[in-house]
């Protein structure tokens, strides 16, 4: 097995929802560094919603992964051999080399991890593309001002929790959606968030009820129906942000009976709503301003983050299809 | 008759749609200006799409127009009698007085007319809101780029047809959307802007194919099945502005087939799109930008607008009502 590269291929694209059937484990030969190469053993492999958009053929706003490759994600590796002089041998870098234990770079694609007294899994969330995505995002397109009502979808999840930490440091009235008593309690002790339970059957009265005066930043990680109440609940000039559309299966049956577009339509013109979709590569330049918050935040206990992590590559599709069904607290990581 | 103050009243809210019976003409006492007041002469009533947004009881952007009240509307009048020094007799102005023959006022809602070579009435239209809102727009929240492709519903439409202009005086791919053979022509004949019939039952396939790299910039006064359509076809990065939901009737029979709301909603991710709703008091700071830019364009045949001129103010329901079956070409005003 020491020679061996165990890998997570990407077998076929899903036809209706993404199912197991759709990756297969693959034993490949033990990669070799040539001249100006390091080889690298992946410690810990990033789960985010955005690869499911990878797996089908059409593409989305990037290339679909190919048939039979390696399925794509952020990793953060360990250098184990060099052959290049800027990368010596038990330095930890995020890598983009995905689900795989071992992969080659020639280093053009490598970030070393700065030194900050943290897991190296951090650089996954918090510090990672996930925290920059929510904090960057929150300010550049979204702009809060301190007394404003931001409302979160998703806000137990990677991006989400640190967009609901960042609002509630800022001043704003941060209310945090999500799904069932456990995680509405984990956000209201442990990031102190007021929590509003989506899978209430009151669920639309009680956002009507916490936002009287209407939402002015909706920061949405999920789209379909919560999208659709937040959007009818906004605030004149309110900012509407698309960060992730989780609930979006696009090939699952819609909602046939009756079209909500022509309403969600309306809401935006009467409201003189902002909706920004993007994504996070979109937001690289805010990287440096973000790393110095969230350690200062971090060393002043005013921002925390919860790991959920999975043991094992080989668990890595489960973990990944049970980020669709709500089952993480906190960001997803496999350690490898 | 000379004593009398032709008014048309709000009677009723729709029920459904808009009818004639929400209407009532109403001859009241010829008003009589107090001290520091004038007496106004309505010449030209304007007529746009947002006024059947005031006449139903919710609050829209707005607060709607009362039972009983005239209903709203921006005029160009003549000062008849005055006892306010800032306004002499003869004194042409804009004035928000609404649907009557008549107004009192003290002179602080009304504005004199520059004086520019044109017809009185172009205040009302290419010279007025109608005109700044398009130019406005686009400007501020489309930010056109020579070379890229804009595409216009409603365009020849008051303010469609000033947007589809300023977007070519500015080097961009303009396609016009308007219904009917007659609409076409008139949009390519005499604005020289590539036109696309909504109303052809190929109207999707006809909008891919005129658009290969996307639409760049969406200027939207219609929304519905043509804004969806639209939303479909953004380029990445693509910028859509919802200025209007002329087709949007609230009390209307949806279509029940399906669920357009989430691909439409997947769509703001995918092309990162963002998507501005604004109404033109959000633009009044733009007035004098775009009065200079506009007489320029007039002086040197770059621009060029047509008005729907409807004799009589008892015809204004009538015509405000053809404004949402599409039977206007340019602005519409009724001349009083």
């Amino acid at each position: 097995m020491i020679n061996k590269n165990l890998q997570i291929i990407l077998k076929s694209r899903p036809k209706a929802s993404i199912s197991k059937q759709n990756f297969s484990l693959h034993q490949s030969e033990m990669p070799l560094p040539q001249a100006g190469e390091v080889l690298l053993k992946t410690l810990y492999l990033s789960l985010d919603p955005y690869m499911r958009g990878r797996m089908y053929g059409a593409t989305s706003y990037a290339a679909p992964v190919k048939l039979g490759n390696v399925m794509i994600g952020e990793t953060i590796s360990e250098v184990i051999q060099s052959n290049n002089a800027n990368f010596a041998v038990g330095q930890l870098v995020s890598s983009p080399h995905g689900w795989q234990q071992y992969a080659i770079s020639d280093g053009n694609d490598l970030v070393a991890l700065p030194k900050y007294d943290v897991s190296p899994s951090a650089y996954l969330g918090i510090l990672g593309l996930t925290g920059l995505t929510g904090y960057g995002a929150l300010i550049r397109h979204g702009q809060p001002k301190a007394g404003e009502t931001l409302v979160v979808s998703a806000a137990n999840g990677g991006v989400g929790s640190i967009v609901a930490q960042t609002g509630r440091n800022l001043g704003c009235n941060v209310i945090g959606i999500t799904g069932g008593e456990k995680k509405c309690k984990i956000l209201e002790t442990e990031l102190n968030i007021k929590a509003l339970d989506y899978k209430d059957s009151n669920f639309s009265t009680n956002l009507k009820k916490l936002t009287p005066k209407g939402i002015d930043i909706f920061f949405d990680n999920v789209g379909g129906d919560i999208a659709f109440e937040a959007l009818n609940n906004m605030a004149v000039h309110g900012r509407f942000l698309v960060c992730g559309t989780i609930s979006f299966d696009r090939n699952a049956p819609q909602d046939k009976s009756h079209d909500r577009f022509p309403n969600a339509f309306a809401q935006l013109l009467i409201k003189r709503l902002k909706v920004q979709g993007f994504i996070f590569d979109e937001l690289i330049d805010m990287k440096e301003e973000y790393h110095q918050q969230a350690i200062k935040w971090l060393k002043d206990e005013k921002i925390t983050f919860r790991e959920h992590i999975v043991e094992g590559l080989d668990n890595a599709p489960e973990a990944f299809m049970s980020l669709f069904r709500g089952q993480n607290i906190g960001k997803l990581i496999v350690k490898v």
